[in-house]
């Protein structure tokens, strides 16, 4: 069997359709951010524009602090998983301080995000016998991942549509045990959920709530608890997933809710039971950024208003970007050939660094590049990227017209 | 719907088995390993017997000075996935530097061992159609869920039974694409594949070859490439996954092979695209303690001096433990009550951490103590060992003899 004919012929399909992805190779420098040392082609020095660590926590002086001092305290790996010699004081201690930050009664660190949608998902579909999941239409690939793991019976609803959410709920009985699934901030749109009309619907039926505020947490909210602590909602979801690898700048998954809850998953997930625990000096960063971003607002400040004038820029020279209420701020390209080509443009000619994003991450045909402005984006660095799109719309205005 | 009541009574089901589990909350001191301090009940100093930081380079000095050095230099987490900005220049090093390990053309790592083995095995055995994949009866968690997750078609030979394999590879034509998963070195019977059998076996029949060496990798070989390298296998097998989360004192999984074949997981495993990149600091890490262990024998050496002390000493007290040519001594139990018990004396009145070994990680009825001696266990710390195993087990004899 010529295995190795198979892996490239499906890689040429994915070349000859523009959606073969090249990585940019990247390093980020203390103190740079988002400005980072490009070892790729291109400028040596670029601006990320496409980061998660949405608020630069990954270099803030007290997160670096932590994760340096427990390395050299405790040194750098766990060396087992949980249950078997991998459990650290610092996983107990952050593992309080995101109960307490999503006013819970415990939380469960994973070693992703993508893990602890997975195993939380697929453990509560499995074991909760008749469970029947409902899930967002646009649910990212770690929770559909998850649910399909479970072999639960599932209902996709349509996105962000609480009435469409209510009829399919309607149509199982009360005996059934229901979980409503779906997160706060969509990542690729940028659009959010109508929360509170969600939690009456499930309340309604009698239904678990399952909330992914990985885009959230850290940047809204009075504490950084999410769109549901900036809603007064925490309490109305039974069960709240977040990541600790986006604003908290560090790296990591968890759930919050109740003990038991938190317990159950704790000991039936396989993908939690039988995996290393994450390092003590990165759980140790990560407690730190939570805990700073319960009280300091000056982060989410400066973000909102690095958002709000990178839109009101784009507006000004007629860019077209989709409208939502959040940090993200997508600019619809529609082809992944021309999406990577203007991602590569700005990357070479003008040290913009914006990943293109393409198929599988989102549909064919709603590629995009996506921008996501931080506390650390200068204005002069928003001025620089509103006027290499600029230079790039009119080529294509000008390409239009003469065609 | 009462979910509470639900995860409680499955909760108390495996607390009346004998099977709820209990964390030890410790905390590892630099210097000290595998000497920790315990935050939970029992003395506050206790020895670590129980550790997957085989080789105590979780405190090696110069894998910890890379975390210390890039943590100060490009901050704590990688800021995305790896094709969202979350690609830094240590993955990229990180990866040669595997790919040289295992004289394989290119490797990729993942944010652990279990997300390795599981989105693999997902992707080849979902996109090679119409592909079986014949599992070693006692694969690990993190393969099996890998294999059901792809839907693709299971054979399950028997363990370590190459004639096995045979018999059902043959009963698949040459058309089908056709792949081996099995591991070196079983972590809970500590047995050794017979790996040169296999490969013999899946030639004969065009099958590619998966082998996890999590428990291998960094402790044998020449350079600690594994059991394979030791017997100058590496080129038979396809695929070598492996762990720099156990003897690399480290975080993170990885999978090395040909460059079309990491290609093809890279472009297709949604485990790895989905997810954030480990820390840069935390793969430079990694990256010395491979490099370190390629050209330093002198952990392996004290390593294998102290299991075979112990093994010794056991045998001298006519303490059972099974037999099996790698570093791991699992003492049997058979029984989850017994187990944790046992466990309980040896951590309150010995200050000896061994986490008692119950299902779901081995079957119900083969409870057992598992015991990896390292080089940083002195000869004091095995006399110590044996001397409270050998009071309890002349306790149970006592208790036998006047029941």
């Amino acid at each position: 069997m010529d295995f190795e004919t198979r892996f490239r012929a499906q890689l040429d399909a994915l070349r000859d359709e523009g959606n073969y992805r090249i990585f940019a190779d990247l390093e980020r420098q203390v103190g740079q951010f988002p400005k980072v040392r490009n070892h790729g082609s291109g400028p040596d020095e670029v601006t990320v524009w496409c980061s998660n660590d949405y608020l630069g926590m990954g270099q803030h002086p007290d997160v670096i602090g932590a994760m340096v001092d427990v390395t050299r305290a405790s040194g750098t790996g766990a060396g087992g998983t949980r249950n078997i010699s991998g459990t650290a004081h610092q996983h107990v201690a952050l593992e309080e301080e995101l109960a307490d930050l999503h006013g819970k009664e415990d939380a469960l660190v994973f070693s992703s995000g993508y893990v602890s949608n997975w195993a939380a998902l697929s453990t509560l579909g499995s074991r909760l016998p008749g469970a029947v999941i409902f899930s967002d239409a646009l649910n990212h690939a770690s929770m559909i991942e998850g649910m399909r793991h479970s072999r639960a019976r599932r209902e996709i609803w349509t996105h962000n549509d609480p009435e469409d959410l209510d009829r399919r709920l309607s149509a199982y009985g009360p005996e059934v045990p229901k979980i409503v699934a779906f997160e706060s901030v969509y990542s690729m749109d940028g659009d959010i959920a109508p929360i509170e009309e969600i939690c009456d619907v499930a309340d309604a039926h009698g239904a678990m709530t399952y909330i992914d505020e990985v885009h959230a947490v850290g940047m809204y909210g009075p504490r950084g608890g999410g769109v549901a602590e900036e809603l007064g909602l925490m309490d109305r979801i039974t069960l709240i997933e977040g990541t600790l690898g986006k604003a908290y700048g560090c790296f990591g998954g968890y759930i919050t809710g109740s003990a038991a809850l938190c317990d159950f998953v704790r000991s039936f997930a396989s993908g939690f039971i039988f995996t290393t625990a994450i390092p003590p000096a990165v759980a140790a960063a990560a407690r730190v950024a939570v805990k700073h971003l319960k009280s300091s607002e000056i982060e989410r400040m400066r973000q909102r208003r690095q958002v709000a004038r990178l839109r009101r820029l784009l507006d000004a020279h007629g860019i077209p970007h989709m409208d939502n209420p959040s940090h993200i701020i997508p600019v619809m390209i529609g082809d992944p050939v021309k999406c990577r080509f203007i991602a590569d443009v700005l990357m070479q000619e003008h040290g913009i660094y914006v990943q293109p994003i393409n198929y599988p991450t989102v549909p064919k045909g709603t590629e995009r590049l996506r921008f996501t402005p931080g506390p650390l984006h200068t204005d002069a660095d928003i001025d620089h990227l509103v006027a290499a799109l600029n230079g790039l719309w009119k080529q294509c205005a000008l390409a239009r017209a003469v065609a």
